[in-house]
């Protein structure tokens, strides 16, 4: 493994237990059944965990966006054409695509990144860290070098890095990229060996033709190139993308940095799976948003070990999953703060004295 | 049945398939694979069958909580004293609680309205509707007569009513009375036909001893009244609560006012069903927020036709999920608002030319 790689995955420390304790004790002091507000509670004590802190905020977020083409999308695996990952990365920056729409909506920041479109092109909002003019096609040859895979991961970092200089509170990782379902269920069934049928969805606006290619030409891509299961760059280089690369590496430098970060649907929780296989002290910086439709989405949950906040059956990536995630974190954090403890609730009998019905109740105006 | 419920029941209109094909035509014209969004579109579509309108506000925000006493405490089934029903009532009102906290954050206001505690009392902010104090032990006769608990039905009606009147977007329903997870299991016992083992959970607190009791009374009590399933009064006046019936009357009377109202957790969807079953037109106003801990809830949910939004494992009650579910509506509303159509998104060739490399990005400061 490359020595900045190692050093990063080294740097990331486990969730400080003395506060996730303090921050659980906190929850059980407070007037309800124990754990009766579930994963607002669980919520709470990981960001804890995280900050060293049981009072946080939820307040600075941003959706950090990977962007870039797949050679595999030259097979008509897509239900896009290519065009479309240029297209919507300058949507994004005009605020027109659906997780444009949420971020502004929930007040989170937008960082687009572009680590591999296939085009060249100005755009302001758009960060260009640009590997190559896309990956390579993997029905034919490995999608990139290993090289380029670790590149890749630095950029993510990098941007993650940029993150909390700049204040951010929590950051969600998004992606676009025509074709890259097809490289996350590569990527998930090497990881879980596991043939592309039970990690391809069907329904991904593609027909049965181009479904059966898909699975296809995974399984031929996994047996030809036979990428190391339990080394997730070599998974990465050879059936990946640049964008899973990139998100991987951000998963990993948001935990380096303890920077809580959120999952969205399925290509970033393949990525997340990538990070949490280098290094599985990094699930404790990651918060999964919304369970995607794509049936991979589950099985890199269930191998993590996390479980969504929304079921919305949503699968439109981008991160879009993200914004709503982290006002679900923000009432977490305002439950813990806000809520009345036990002591606190009683209504002693001083109390109950005052509120005797020698001043009973006359009825309101309605 | 009565003549008022009968006007309410023959009030509630069909949504409007006009203004729901004239959405769903919308989301399909937006730039994004088809029903990508899932749920925020469903949700902006069955909005628009509710208000007639394809775009919608979901601004003005109440959760109305109906609390209420229950002679079946005294049996030893809950795991709180009944006293908790009073103290958490005023704690609504001085923002101490769950749903208060959750309110607040998210910009909801509170209408507490007493339809039956078992004491008296004058607290600024907890509306005088009192049926009486408390209902009757259904270990030992029937919880309620008829009468009341039509009366308690009319309770909600006027509430869901009176926030109409006031402008709201959106109302959702919940409530505060200790041992209403029993009368709500038997209900819901009554209603789906199921032994009360099906109905009721282990979890919530109590011993095995107080689980086993809670499972027969239940059983015992239907056995004995044999309340008539297709009759939800008659089932709500014999095993029910004033809460459920009031929280029931909300349910219909928002329906007849057309507008959309929130499903918090067992009781509320419990409660919910009982509505339904009355009218099945309601569901269309009716929009499920979380997936409730409590085994009986998807037993509900399933029985409407509905899903819930957000899987946070709370069981916590008095509405406290509402206000996280009113972001999500408001989330679908701002898609269905702000994201771009193909056309809009559609990045032509002039704009291409624009952004072509003679203009070559130069990097960054960061």
């Amino acid at each position: 493994m490359e020595k900045d790689i190692i050093a990063l995955l080294a740097s990331i420390a486990p969730a400080d237990r003395g506060a996730m304790d303090a921050a659980r004790a906190r929850q059980d002091s407070l007037a309800k059944p124990p754990h009766s507000l579930g994963k607002l509670e669980d919520i709470s004590v990981k960001l804890a965990g995280i900050t060293g802190q049981v009072f946080n905020r939820v307040g600075k977020r941003r959706v950090i966006i990977f962007a870039s083409d797949n050679g595999i999308a030259h097979e008509g695996v897509a239900s896009a054409p290519q065009s479309v990952t240029l297209a919507q990365t300058i949507n994004f920056t005009r605020g027109l695509t659906g997780v444009a729409v949420l971020a502004k909506h929930f007040g989170a920041e937008l960082d687009v990144v572009d680590v591999g479109i296939d085009a060249d092109f100005v755009q302001p909002g758009v960060c260009d860290r640009k590997l190559a003019h896309g990956t390579r096609n993997f029905a034919r040859e490995p999608a990139m070098t290993r090289e380029d895979c670790v590149r890749a991961m630095r950029v993510g970092a990098e941007r993650a890095g940029l993150a909390k200089r700049q204040g951010m509170d929590v950051v969600g990782i998004g992606e676009m990229g025509i074709g890259n379902t097809s490289t996350s269920s590569a990527v998930l069934s090497v990881l879980l060996n596991l043939p592309a049928a039970d990690t391809v969805s069907r329904g991904a606006g593609i027909n049965d033709d181009a479904y059966l290619r898909k699975v296809r030409l995974i399984d031929e891509a996994i047996a030809r190139y036979a990428p190391d299961p339990a080394d997730p760059v070599d998974v990465i280089a050879k059936v990946g993308g640049f964008d899973i690369a990139a998100m991987c590496g951000a998963f990993l430098g948001a935990a380096a940095q303890r920077l809580p970060v959120v999952i969205d649907g399925f290509i970033s929780a393949v990525a997340a799976l990538c990070a949490y296989r280098l290094c599985p002290a990094a699930a404790a910086y990651m918060f999964p948003s919304h369970a995607s439709r794509e049936k991979g989405y589950m099985l890199a949950m269930d191998a993590m070990g996390l479980q969504p906040m929304l079921n919305l059956d949503m699968r439109l990536g981008e991160g879009s999953g993200c914004p709503i995630a982290f006002e679900v974190m923000a009432a977490a954090e305002s439950v813990i703060r806000n809520m009345a403890t036990f002591e606190e609730a009683a209504i002693n009998d001083d109390y109950l004295a005052e509120i005797r019905p020698n001043k009973r109740y006359q009825g309101e105006a309605e």
